[in-house]
């Protein structure tokens, strides 16, 4: 029993130290897109490229190795416990990784990343995509290369997939995604609402958009001793420590909403990772307290966004404040139409919930190309206009609207769009149990009273953390397999009251 | 001279990922004064002791001391560049300072300041000293310690300024200072003004005095690509990279120019960290690259703080825009004495020019008192209010208002008052220099262009760097020995003006 303790607390606090490093990573990452000015971000890059080539060492060495290894043995020598034989199964997977790659890899990935944010910054600004292109084609190259050395049974695309959804193969997406396909652009054609602009007739002034979001997160339970609010020019929830959670918004000119929804998003994925299990030995920096997949995580944002942010209980609560903050507003109804505009448009993050996932459907054929497909890096603003004017009816009069409006590219992240759209699928079928067990979100947000809600959750998802992949989490809190039925008769069923309204 | 080529590349990349985690460092340190949530400073507390940990490492492994050897056997054998000389005697007074100290002390140091802040934040929250005593024990222990394991030919108070005022003696601390002791509370009393309420009869929304900050910054010609403002509980200025300069404010209740003089302080501290030499060998991370001592700093900050934006030309310049932004002015008069009040306060940051140095003095002889001359930490409270009582005439009414007003003695920093004091002398004694080579700073400012005193300030006194110390710089400059009689004089003078108008 000695050894047991010894060689767990040895690796505990490895991998603890490991988290400190990480969490130190996210910090600066927090400052780059929320402080840092734009002649900083050279230094920035060799800060982030040390870390990184740290954080790469402390988890490839043959020391971790060891400690692992002895875990492991003492593991198998005792009562082998399900949750720590389920830690040590994902750090022996991690570790495999890690050591799969060659540190310069990791070196010139980091420093790759930091310049082509910076690079994506500049070619937005500007909106002129060729300044961003060479960084893009590095960034494409280096994960090609890094998916060679991973050498997984899996493809490119599927290799670099994993770390956001674990577990995932192409075939599962596609099969996923193909009702989508299907029956997506029908919907879209059944409103058949000309595009219109999507600006609002009306605006907030920032202060009053500020003011709302405070009072949401408030009433929503916040604890200013453990979170914080900033801005950034695009919206993230970040954790830097086990008692420190952030998350960013934006104010958009001519969407008076944006900032409001991307606050009650961010805190949804907030809200997961304060969920998580943090106690004992599955804390903070081990794998069982971490979140299990982007789709899952996303999952919860669109949970608070949709399911309460952009339901009419809510507007009939709330439409009296924002005609304080200055929207002429007539009724909650207006609220409400407001929250859910349906007009395809150019910006996934502004999108309404029925086209989104077309955003998406577009932005994975794109990253599949790109990596295994084929398709030049100069292509891709053509590629990704001719989509949107096919599929949503909307064509990008410049690069800025078009496929320079996400930061994700910029930081060499390739397979994880799709966990947005398959955050959707989790959402609607995890709802759906949530009204078997406890009633309508809409009921509870009537009452004004969103404590049921998040208790219930705090009960059946959080807290399962990666004791379980996505989809299992889902079969375990559903009771059935996951599939895109849930998800099209919520929008079916939401599309129907919208044209009744 | 391939070897010398060798050795001095060596050992630059080595001080230069020494700066980068420095750099790191004080990113942690500018997110826990700027953004960090009070229940994540244990996390933070962990992350910063974990860097400590690596750069005293990085600073006094044997292959660094191997490193600083052999550059300097090839400066022996080369022709003695007297500039890389210079950087190599830093260097190993540096490196023998860190080999001098225990890695448990500097573990535990870390640990205790990022306590220490917490804790601090909390007793002047609650205005209660006892809640910060034991912290307080502690770092002064922990200190004393450090000194004894330096083991210099200094006392423990002298050992602990080093790092802010290198080659500084108490007994030379004690000269410069004499005429002040007796000086400044004779002129106090000439004044005679009854202590009078230190707030303005008026007061500006956060919103305006943002707008002047800004408007003030802009006029002294702030790059924003290169910098950045924040609010902090205190004002500091900080350096995250070679291009990443930073300084915070804070808006004061009833004071509404505290803010803006904050910002034109912590701007001078910035310009000269913007002017220090960063290129070629003796770039950001050695030493001849870096500030000289933090009375010098201060002299800068002064400088911007009480010649420009104190003197009657600025108000005249500005007083039109403090009127549009809200302030009940009538003629340019009235904002110099708002911008000059003569009262005897209890808050050394918002000090008078005039009682300023009674702040210092009294601080100065509390922490020598605490560090060598036992006094106990639970009379500091008492001890800190009969010296206000008796130097200026004002009683806190409070410890908030009393011993817990400076973030300093929280982060273990003792030795390092003295320095804004003697940046008071070196700033009138620089400021004599300037007059005769260009004018008054006055007259510029009366034009509505400082450029000519920064360009000043940038051709004699920034690129210096650490080349030379404090007093060397001071006689570099101004042809004479420091001493208190500039800054006497400069003060006799504006109390003059101030009576007359």
């Amino acid at each position: 029993m000695a050894d047991l303790i010894t060689a767990w607390d040895k690796l505990g606090a490895h991998i603890r130290e490991t988290a400190l490093t990480g969490s130190i990573q996210s910090t600066l990452y927090w400052d780059q897109n929320t402080r840092l000015p734009r002649s900083g971000s050279a230094w920035r890059g060799e800060q982030l490229t040390l870390l990184a080539g740290q954080l790469h060492a402390r988890q490839s060495s043959p020391a971790y190795a060891e400690l692992v290894a002895e875990a492991r043995q003492t593991w198998a020598d005792g009562e082998r416990c399900l949750e720590q034989g389920r830690n040590l199964d994902l750090l022996e997977q991690d570790l495999r990784r890690q050591q799969s790659l060659d540190p310069a890899l990791v070196s010139a990935l980091a420093t790759a990343k930091a310049a082509g944010y910076s690079c994506w910054q500049q070619a937005r600004q500007d909106s002129d995509f060729s300044l961003f292109a060479p960084a893009l084609q590095t960034l494409i190259d280096l994960r090609q290369e890094q998916a060679r050395q991973l050498a997984e049974p899996r493809s490119c695309w599927e290799t670099l997939a994993q770390p956001f959804e674990p577990d995932l193969t192409l075939d599962r997406l596609m099969q996923l995604f193909a009702p989508l396909k299907e029956r997506l652009p029908q919907l879209v054609a059944e409103v058949a609402a000309p595009p219109r602009s999507r600006s609002a007739a009306w605006e907030l002034s920032e202060d009053a958009q500020q003011s709302l979001c405070e009072q949401l997160l408030t009433s929503w339970g916040r604890d200013p001793d453990s979170t914080c609010l900033a801005r950034s020019p695009h919206p993230f929830s970040i954790t830097l420590g086990p008692s420190d959670y952030r998350i960013t918004t934006r104010v958009v000119s001519g969407q008076p909403l944006s900032c409001f929804l991307a606050t009650a998003h961010e805190w949804g994925h907030s809200l997961y990772e304060q969920g998580l299990p943090n106690q004992s030995h599955q804390w903070f920096s081990w794998p069982v307290g971490q979140a299990t997949s982007m789709a899952v995580h996303e999952s919860q944002s669109l949970f608070w966004e949709n399911r309460v942010a952009r339901s009419f209980a809510f507007s009939e609560q709330w439409w009296e404040r924002f005609v304080q903050a200055g929207a002429p507003l007539q009724a909650p109804r207006d609220l409400w139409r407001a929250m859910n505009p349906l007009s395809p448009g150019l910006n996934r993050v502004e999108a309404d919930e029925l086209s989104y996932g077309l955003h998406i459907l577009i932005r994975t054929e794109l990253e599949i190309a790109l990596l295994e497909g084929g398709l030049a890096v100069s292509d891709l603003p053509n590629e990704w206009n001719r989509r949107y004017s096919e599929l949503l009816g909307v064509t990008p009069e410049n690069d800025a609207e078009g496929c320079l409006q996400d930061v994700h590219w910029s930081e060499g992240l390739f397979g994880y769009f799709p966990s947005y759209l398959l955050g959707h699928l989790i959402s609607a079928q995890i709802s759906e149990a949530m009204v078997e067990a406890i009633g309508a979100p809409e009921d509870h947000v009537a009452r004004g009273d969103v404590g049921p809600l998040l208790a219930w959750l705090r009960e059946h998802v959080h807290p399962l953390g990666r004791s379980v992949n996505a989809e299992q989490l889902v079969e375990r809190v559903t009771g059935r397999r996951l599939d895109a039925g849930s998800f099209l008769t919520y929008l079916e069923g939401k599309l129907a009251a919208l044209s009744a309204a």
